[in-house]
């Protein structure tokens, strides 16, 4: 347990880095929500010193300012039209409530989008109690519709680090309710309950984890025998690895170089380093847009890939003089070195999209013979002595969190895996899920994708008896081996 | 004349919508410069007002604030990176001075890429007074930066129409001054120097012109007899149109909708109408992100081509139900109906892509019944008695040009276009050019494109003697035939 | 007249090379149609030398051999199902007969498609009398199939120079039946009867003629004064240039590397030699099955929209020791020479695409330290001393004619706009078209489109009146301008 | 073991079918070796009865005719040219030798290929003897090549059942001789060594088996506690895979429908029933030429990546009317059934691209009121009693196995991986393979890819020390984790 603080003080410092590929959706998109945000208000009291009601009375919440509520709600009623299929599962619900008792305490981004989850899991029938998994990514507007509708939430913008701890304790630490299921994104309110409050687990039926950081975590409990209650490991279904991966930097790679830089893409030259799935919807997108894209990578079989979709697999070195772009997608550190930068030539832009943002070594461009002008928002010229400008975007972090906004439908895939992943917990039989690390059920990976299908009016075939038999699947699926389960993980982020 | 006249009248009304797809920067884009622009400051005195001087003494100019100047001379140095063919023609000008001793008065947009323009031609050997041809579009930045640099700009954003021809006036009207060359988007510097001081045109040596517009008109002045020196059509030059409509649309389509949706478009069902370049840009970009794209087109020959390049093609009837996005480039009226909005679905995106304001049908959802909220900046929801929303983009006007940028590579190849047109009708000899409208000879559009190439290090191979002779042509172009000039407007356009 | 005829006598040595990529169908096809052609049978007598009557026991024919009828019959039969806008032609034909006394003198390549052609020419109301353009092209139980359903056929596959102008002849000079238009393709049969009967123009209303030399020899004519009917040149239609060269290339390229090759194109290495409408059908094919590719061009504006496309622009020397295969597409000579295969690596695949057998200076191979070894048909591996393998295709003769196939629907739109050529021709009024040569009415040429339309079950929108009258158009076309037709010859073969 | 022997009846009798997708090369191409195969030869006498020495006088073989050994050897060569990683790894070999004493039977396909393997595994130490794994599949020349270079080789095109296991038993029943190393390809040879030499087991160090029956067979065995060696599945390799199903099917689909109809593609309406790999491949070759493509799944997670690609997502029965091409990809039966055949449109053609010839109820066209035309190899017309016909190819077994070639570079993938194998069982410490089936060690899979890097002139970047510590990878792999190995299969064959 001591290792664990360790690891959390640490994780805690890089936290901007941590946010992940994953929640931020459009409303903290810079350029669409700075004229309708009042997060420029001038209010400075902080939210803890405030008292505020909602319009029924209650004041168990606390957020920046119950009174922008009317347009958090609007806010939530647009995403829900992006969210068929949370939608769909409170149609279904209203005869069943297959969360009817459950007790959910939640710490995630606070954004719209996560609003219609937290009201969808509120129409199965939980309790929720929510606060927010960064300290600069909620929405304040969302939080205050979501207190303005009865959900005890902890969280605004801006948050101090103690602010951040006090939050996730006002909804672990109530008198009269204890929680029996929880929700996390990062794995800081699983490490406050096991720190502070490790008796509550005797009462809690599992954890639904989000993270790649949450779930390595819950890897290493698994491993030292400590976990103590099942969890599920939301964060490698095969629906949500394709659609945070392939398809949505099929598109925000685009979005994120339009935003910042307005260039054409016609007849750039492009690198793209690494060929995964990242690699790939970036690659994808950049030669359909008449880009002329060359691949890096370190493992023979990726860059068999890359060649058969025809890019030509160089090394960095080889071309770094020639182009126009270069993206990291990796995973790696240091891809791009100062060495590389400094052979750049006039104008070339850099970005990242991997996982971190340690791929570019920004820190060697600190130094005192290099001049930073800051061009626009989040776009950085770092100009040479012999004045030669190299155009870095989002300071090497990711891109498309920081430059591009997450369509609602990637969100609603995420959302839907974790109402089931809870679901699929609290309903469980004694003895289905012991003390250990789960994949989401291959059927209800499944299922997740079907709900989305509606919405591209797309039409599944259903097998014939005779063909079921003849296939030895059941005619409702799952349409993959159950043993599979345990393995997309390291399978679809890698090829 | 008077026929000129009212025409003029009716245009100056409609002048929005006049503005066309060409001249707007990415400087005028609302996302990126609201942070940098100083348009918001509290300043209300009209410049013609004020009394303002450049660092060399001179006030021979009216913008909005002459210290704006240093930002603006950023902008237009980022602006000199992406135009290379201006750059070189600097360079080739250090010698000979092709503009020496023209006198050119120019009406345009006034951007950081027409500075770079103005300042080339400068740098030609000409001397040039300049006003803008649209009282919205003025960069004042750039507009002070250019008085700072000693050209007499009158220009400046916001200007009343009594303004407009003001400002007109101050570039034509000098003492000592005559203007022999004239360099106009639209007509209307052209128009006022008709009214006002027809005996100027005894010195000038030629106009050249940029619109769709001012090219009709000069047509109809050449029908009429009255067109009383030669006129160069740039607005119809191959290259030009090419950027401007395949390779621009392909990419400011999705720039247009993400901006103002966040929307993702793998798996959207699109309909575009109207299937030349503008739509076939469009349907290949969106194909390519993985919509399912329809097409509707009233010629059969461009019908054909969207069913080999693998577009359905229907009636907007058959699908207006199912698509989730219309689009149109028809350059047709009441393509999009309100019949037609009746019956599209809840969310249904519709925009418009094509050469007017006129392609979708606005008016008709001015009605009582109808509800509009506007969600974003030229975003709207026309909201339904039943609920329904429909998000029209930018009312109905041109999406690329309210909501997305052009990239300043293909202003490039409008600017130089326009400077080797001024520099073809200033050195003609006597009697190549009568008093009519001509195209860009089509060796000169050749020069432009390869003044391009090197942006792309692309490297041309050229005819061997025994080679050239065998095609009959010259080793140094023009690589299509003569007569062809004449007549790429009709087909480039269309096909 | 003596010019043309010996320009006549050098056509005829190269014959091979002027079939031109039009006419040969699938029918030729060496892979397809071995088992069932009855070409290899072992009569060698000379069809001039039999007595031979079709069911109806008419003897105006000559043909290979009437009894092979049957198979011919079916292969038409196959054809016409292809051929959709014909066949509607005839249908529509059961009222009006708009060739009701049309006499009609053909000289084609004679295939399935081409009797297709010929049979719904009779069903308008012509008299036909067919023999054929080219010496080897004639597929045998076709001329049957036409001779035994009643039409003076006179060709057969393999005829001598003698036997070639002694069936043009047959045609021509009948007693009792004189031609009153001609169909010509390469102008052999139209050089006859200036030659040998130029009485007969008088009562002909127009020559129809197919191909670039036919066309370039009526120019020519019609330069010299000694034009004396009206021409139609259908060469150069819009919808023909199109299905020939982009959509036709774009398949055919990789239909013929396949069938002599067997090679995989993902990761492959490609040069493409010409950026016109061939070159780009080439270079979208190859990119689209993972091909890495390059492209060489001449011509600026070309070269720049292959660098938009997303092709890297070379010389080919810069990447001549690298690519596993070079395509020419130019129209040019000596475009790849002796000494860029010097330098080509081992296993390279060199081939032509474009307009003649001059662009590979193959006879440069024809040296004693290279060893030739043919390992296909239409596979040459020329062997370098050190055992390097250039695998060279159809001795550098038109690729996609000599090594795959031309889809029926390519050769449907040739043969319905030669029918449209021929009805406009003959009811065209006393004066519509004088001793000129033209080019299809804009009008036809988009009829020519809508009748294929139904294929693709595409449906054309129509404008309203308000919408044709908004556009200054016809509601039934043309969609072009009328000037738009004398011009697109020169547009549409180069960009 | 009774009930293997059933097994293997009934898999005999079905034996065209079983060949699986693998190993066909060109030489098998009915269109290209026609002219040069002496398969037409008269010699009616059977091997078995000739008396046959090579120019070392050995008889030890049995082939058609060793006098054919000369063109065999040329189509070996040319074979070598592309089999770029067994001739670096005869290389390799020169030093020392990792098949020193090993003693291979095998049984697979014998073509070109397969030789140039055979003889890698000569170059690396092994002596080997050789079977025919399908009674049609031998090219005559090459075993004649093979014989001629010393390789015992048993097989010959044309084999009666009695030969087929009288070769195989030739192989293995030899005296002084006794095989340590088996190389299967459909699980036939291991069968008669099971059946008929048990006691051969205790000197086999490991079988390397191709093909998914073979596999199957050898999981059973697994199962049922009767394998008695350890057993390495090299047909589910990761490499392997994608090459087999994505990328090959990527380019025969296109190749097998040219070849047998002649088509265009070009807005052609198609639908491809499911997407797993193959049918991913044959949606994206079509789509790239401008076909319309509807897609049929079963799966939701398929489904949803058909829809993120771009394609509509249909049932079979609301397209089957208006479509011209039906494909099906699914490894299920009567996917297309007399209903559906019975609605179809004229002239559409149906096809079969997945695991069986079970997918189209071709059972169900067999019936009196249908007439079958032969119209073509491989080509038939089904005639409906109201004239339509329908184009059936290849009688619904593969079209890329029966209609189109699969390149050399596909065969080198998978021979590659075979001879890996074999280096791994044979050369692995005692205990690392017990009595099991295994995949090729994933470090193994990356080498058979890296070996095919230098064909496309690939550089792969080497990760530094500080990078591979980053990542907690070894600097040369593998770079996915080890357990990753026993999961590919599941994964890869369906996603």
């Amino acid at each position: 347990m001591v290792i664990q603080f360790a690891d959390q003080k640490r994780e805690f410092n890089k936290r901007p880095t941590k946010i992940g590929r994953r929640s931020l959706s459009r409303s903290i998109s810079q350029s669409s929500t700075d004229s309708y945000s009042s997060d420029s208000s001038d209010d400075e009291t902080s939210p803890r010193d405030k008292q505020q009601k909602n319009s029924k009375g209650s004041s168990d919440f606390c957020v920046k300012n119950i009174k922008q509520a009317e347009f958090g709600r609007r806010e939530i009623e647009i995403a829900e039209q992006e969210m068929p299929a949370l939608m769909a599962l409170r149609k279904r619900a209203q005869g069943e409530k297959p969360l009817s008792g459950a007790k959910i305490v939640g710490c995630t981004h606070i954004t719209a989008q996560t609003a219609v989850l937290i009201e969808t899991l509120g129409a199965l029938g939980a309790q929720c109690r929510w606060a927010a998994c960064n300290i600069y990514s909620t929405l304040n507007e969302v939080a205050a519709a979501l207190a303005e509708s009865g959900f005890p939430v902890f969280s605004w913008k801006g948050e101090s680090e103690d602010d951040f701890w006090w939050c996730i304790d006002r909804c672990v630490n109530v008198e009269g309710w204890q929680p029996n299921m929880i929700l996390d994104d990062g794995g800081d309110l699983t490490h406050w309950i096991y720190k502070k409050y490790p008796n509550m687990f005797k009462k809690i039926k599992g954890i639904v984890e989000e993270s790649v950081t949450g779930v390595h975590r819950l890897y290493q409990l698994s491993k030292a025998g400590k976990l103590c209650v099942p969890a599920m490991n939301v964060n490698d279904s095969v629906t949500k690895q394709k659609f945070d991966n392939l398809y949505c930097c099929r598109e925000s790679i685009l979005d994120g170089l339009k935003r910042t830089t307005d260039m054409m893409f016609g007849g750039k030259q492009v690198v793209v380093c690494g060929y995964g799935e990242v690699g790939k919807g970036c690659c994808a997108a950049l030669k359909a847009m008449g880009s002329i894209v060359y691949v890096t990578e370190i493992d023979p079989i990726c860059a068999l890939q890359a060649c058969m979709d025809g890019f030509r697999l160089v090394k960095l070195n080889e071309v770094i003089r020639q182009v126009d772009i270069v993206i990291t997608c990796t995973g790696n550190k240091n891809v791009v070195t100062r060495e590389h930068l400094d052979r750049m030539k006039n104008g070339c832009i850099v970005c990242n999209m991997g996982h971190s943002n340690t791929e570019i070594d920004v820190a060697s461009l600190r130094t005192p013979e290099l001049t930073w002008e800051r061009v626009r928002s989040q776009v950085d010229h770092v100009i040479w002595p012999d004045g030669k400008r190299i155009v870095l975007l989002a300071e090497g972090r990711l891109l498309n969190l920081s430059c591009s906004t997450v369509p609602t439908f990637v969100l609603s895939i995420t959302a839907t895996t974790q109402a089931l992943a809870l679901i699929e917990l609290y309903n469980a039989p004694e003895g289905r899920y012991k003390q250990d690390v789960y994949l989401l059920p291959k059927k209800m990976d499944e299922y997740v994708a079907s709900l989305h299908l509606p919405t591209f009016d797309a039409h599944l075939t259903e097998l014939s008896d005779e063909q079921a038999k003849y296939l030895g699947l059941n005619k409702n699926g799952p349409f993959k081996p159950n043993y599979y389960r345990y393995l997309n993980f390291f399978i679809l982020i890698t090829f």
